[in-house]
């Protein structure tokens, strides 16, 4: 038998598990891992359940999954496991959250195949070619943002990328671009969101005096440092820390946390619920 | 429709999630909540479901569920929300971890039913009268020990307690009580388990001089400090620290810890699995 | 020999280390404790310096200091071991704060006096009778807001108190009450500054879906929330905490952090460095 | 004027702090960063002490410093600020710490300079050669363990190393080689020390069902893992969590807590006290 995972979301009505458990019970599949999360404010229902079946019998739980997706208007997805997805990674003169992921993907820490790394500038190029992933630099004047994000598009759409990584992009893309992957765009923000919006966010925290520090991974949407937020994580800190010791140790946590959001995505464990993330265990 | 949480588990087998699913559905229930886990290793599958029915339809999933429980050998509960579980407090002289406690019930963050108060000392006697506990002293000399258990088990046995809370009490049970009330008692350990299991945790930690000391709440077994962990908690500590001042920063982990697995508890989201615990989230 | 601590903060000059250490050496006094930190930004000193000394050399002692003071331009103070701070609760419906606070007290674990409990309700006046401190009922309505702060100061200046706490007090304090104690009033924010700032932080923590919740402790100044920071703590929390269970949970942080806030203040380890604190450890 | 650190352990007497600081005063010095201990169970003290100073006075402050050292028997160290630290990295197959140290190194964030890289195994051999650092190769056999210590005995002399790194170096060192290097080589063991010490940590912690695991840098003795402890860090699990999903999160806080360790270690933070550690902020 092989492994599939089943990511599902709709309005919540009743007896959608049942139909969906059933399905693979039917098939003489075994459900390996199901988590469920109904939103009592949204109305929200998402699913995601993991299973073994037999190939064979996939075109049939096709087939009976297309008449409960008539029923109560789902978005889908099914994945055979192993399929990693594709990402595209953005990065600018900063390495470490690159290292981070790119040595996490190495482990077999998390399931994505990355396709290519795209930098306005070439100090992360030595690294790339160290893990044998293609690099091109991008490099932005004033004038040609739009335009080299249309190249960055071109690759996104030849490369069939899943996930765009911005592993500390100091770029702010346009809302073209933010409205076209809407969704698919993973952000890391050296704070803890809300705090600290917009540039040198280590800076604005030295300067209020904080006594701990964080860094945010969300999805990138048009309103600046406002997406659905997929994973945070914080580290004390003291009236000791410049700003300089505020932007080393925080980039420990920035590394931790993009790579974590990352596994989550790329693992189907994350949905997003209008202005919020539900994250499964 | 009222609100129900069923407790299931049993060996892993295929179908039983939609067997169970079904269940409520064909009903006309609806399920708000779902959980289940199944151990690679020991094949025991934990099963947890909250669900909206009808109570008219309750023999007819109480007759469906028996022979489902007939088939795959499960142990089932079934609870109508807001039963409470009663439980039975032993304490010595220290008082934070049932002030805690005794705090969090009356905020109703945690749906107990407080019967007794039991103690070997008179020092949280106050604190129950406050709350309107029902207070009992039983003193132990070196040779009632047995005894007063004796009476410990009359008043759980009378007043139909489901667990026992033993927040921060300094007697170790005997064999036979650890055995009578299995996966019953809670304790909570002033250490990060398996560090410095036994007498004075504090006193150990400081002489291995480590920099982050813990709390552990575990189910009491006949193995002293061997239980299953339900819960930890760390808190970060240096060279400054004395016993004295560990034992204190200490103190509100172990008040929030043993609040928590109480919490975990009671809301059935605690499965023993082994020697280890699985805990819903 | 007695036990002192000495707080100092002036402009940074060179030698002012010495000429303290050696005024205790000179007396034939033990250091056994130092603390300083200079702010290379503000260019403020700040120094905190534990010692033995026989009491019939603090006279001499006052007077090196004093000749010390006058070159420096220095803010001293001299407190001898023991000498616990007076302090002022202030708070409203809510407990948990300072339930906490009240047990830590009693725990030993904080230097402090706890002069009077004043509150805008009752529901604190039975656990301030089970802790045998004046509790005084000052209902507040929309026209006499002034006149009651007036009372609090008559307190205040009438019992010598050194500290304002506010253990979850929902009364936003008058401009000249903020000035009139500037430096002396110790808040709880149930945020994590400057995230949520405001009303009603925990909703706006789950509106914005964030992973993590905070809490801060400050101190009072004119512009709500924006007073220097003393201490922070944060816990983890996911999409299916309600604002409820987020109110919950964070009950636990703004108790420890208050009290610590608390602690570090009567302990002389606090000092005020613009719109930010140093905190020594 | 030049900055310098001095570093002094000794059994604490009376007016050292004053001797020490009014020596940099004499001298039209300036001290911007101090930090003293004296441990009350072993009566040892420890001092650190930053410092602005003109060269031409160093030859001065080395007389008085020396009288100072004969009245009080004081261990001594005075270094030039900027003056790195040598180290030599020892690691077997796992690159993560290696790699995180390495990072840590080329962002500034940790005064050393890596002199050397060796390992049993050649895993490691091309993040070497990416950033520039001597590789190794030692090969370890069960019969020439002594032999290839002997080799790294020879590196470590020939290179003035001052410190002996094991990023993860999975071979047991010999007795001689710890005594003779004993307070130089820092180690990182995988889990929270006490608790899981030996082979295999995770696995231990997965049979034992923690909620949290941890990661331990600690300064290597004869006996294995009961070293003077340097840093720690936790992080949490749950039930769903397989030995190798233990194992990866747990190499997030093996790497930030062995570069951690190191740049305390470096930055001349850290004294051996007996069994633990004074690790100064």
């Amino acid at each position: 038998m092989n492994r599939y995972t089943l990511k599902i979301s709709c309005l919540d009505k009743p007896s959608i598990i049942s139909k969906l458990t059933s399905a693979i019970s039917d098939l003489k599949g075994n459900i390996t891992d199901l988590d469920q999360y109904s939103d009592s404010q949204t109305k929200n229902f998402f699913f995601r359940m993991m299973f073994k079946l037999e190939e064979s019998n996939i075109p049939k739980l096709l087939t009976t999954i297309e008449a409960i997706k008539a029923i109560f208007g789902m978005k889908i997805s099914l994945y055979q496991e192993n399929t990693k997805k594709r990402i595209l990674i953005l990065c600018s003169k900063q390495q470490h959250c690159l290292i981070h992921l790119l040595g996490k993907v190495k482990q077999g820490a998390i399931p994505v195949e990355i396709s290519h790394i795209l930098s306005n500038h070439t100090d992360c190029e030595a690294i790339a070619a160290y893990h044998n992933v293609p690099f091109h630099h991008l490099p932005i004047e004033k004038d040609n943002k739009r335009e080299q994000e249309i190249l960055i598009e071109r690759v996104i759409d030849e490369n069939k990328i899943d996930y765009i990584v911005l592993a500390r992009y100091m770029q702010i893309l346009s809302s073209e671009f933010c409205k076209k992957y809407e969704g698919q765009i993973i952000n890391i923000h050296h704070s803890f969101l809300p705090g600290f919006k917009g540039a040198n966010p280590y800076k604005q925290a030295h300067e209020r005096g904080v006594k701990i520090i964080g860094a945010t991974s969300h999805f990138v949407t048009e309103d600046l440092d406002e997406g659905p937020i997929i994973c945070q994580e914080t580290i004390r800190v003291n009236h000791h820390h410049s700003v300089q010791e505020l932007t080393r140790f925080g980039s420990d946590i920035e590394s931790v946390v993009l790579s974590r959001a990352v596994k989550h995505v790329a693992e189907d464990k994350v949905f997003i619920d209008g202005k919020k993330t539900v994250v499964f265990k």
